[in-house]
């Protein structure tokens, strides 16, 4: 799986980190996502669509915000691979997200960066860099969300 | 400047190699791109535009590819900020990307997450991630090359 040192165990608990973030996502609760996060300054997140945001407390707002405007969001990760290195790792993700909003439907197939750091042997998100890929299904609204 | 435990002079040689890196697109040089990436099957890289390319392989032709379709490429990096845990590091930038083919000239805002590992003392690309921005600037043309 990767040429990196590493546990198989950590491997295997940085992907479960990965999909309880895109559950929070699902489940549009905001303190599933605040669980999943590092609480600091330097933390990162490019929405697709959006400018990059530096900070938790910037994100958390566009959570928030995201999560006020969608009524159901359904969200499937395929070929996701986890790269361990002692306390740092990351995951490159594909993700193929059904969003609802109240007046609009719309799905994205969004390539995902997602770095994680151990705290007290929790996996915390750091860096969520997403890419919406050009749309090849057959809907047809262009507007993505996450 | 970062959370993490690590050496200041880690966060400048990561940086450099960041450098690097851009100097390599712009110089248009296959040898000095090979330099700088982990030749191996996992390393991942995501041009704007393009599908996630997985392996050295498939990533130095598209890099082969890009090179030989490419007149000038001018690279302002800005915001570069470096995460150092260890051997793993992973730089988030935001390049300003001019681009002069035989038949057009764009300019392109990327965002970028690059991630490095450490071989023998060398920061070696083993992901590279990048969005294009929606277009800020005065120029019309959307073409996007890296």
């Amino acid at each position: 799986m990767t040429a990196l040192p590493h546990e198989e165990n950590d491997e295997s608990s940085v992907l479960a980190a990965n999909t309880a973030f895109y559950e929070a996502l699902e489940s549009l609760t905001l303190a599933q996502m605040d669980s999943l996060w590092l609480h600091e300054e330097w933390v990162k997140c490019l929405h697709p669509g959006w400018d990059l945001l530096v900070g938790w407390e910037e994100i958390r707002r566009s959570w928030k915000q995201i999560f006020q405007s969608t009524v159901r969001m359904l969200v499937a990760v395929t070929r996701a691979s986890a790269y361990v290195s002692g306390d740092t790792a990351w995951v490159s993700c594909l993700a193929n997200i059904t969003y609802a909003g109240r007046e609009n439907f719309s799905t994205a197939l969004v390539e995902a960066t997602n770095i994680f750091v151990r705290r007290q042997g929790q996996w915390l998100m750091v860096h969520h860099h997403t890419t919406a890929l050009p749309h090849q299904g057959p809907t047809g609204e262009s507007t993505t969300v996450q």
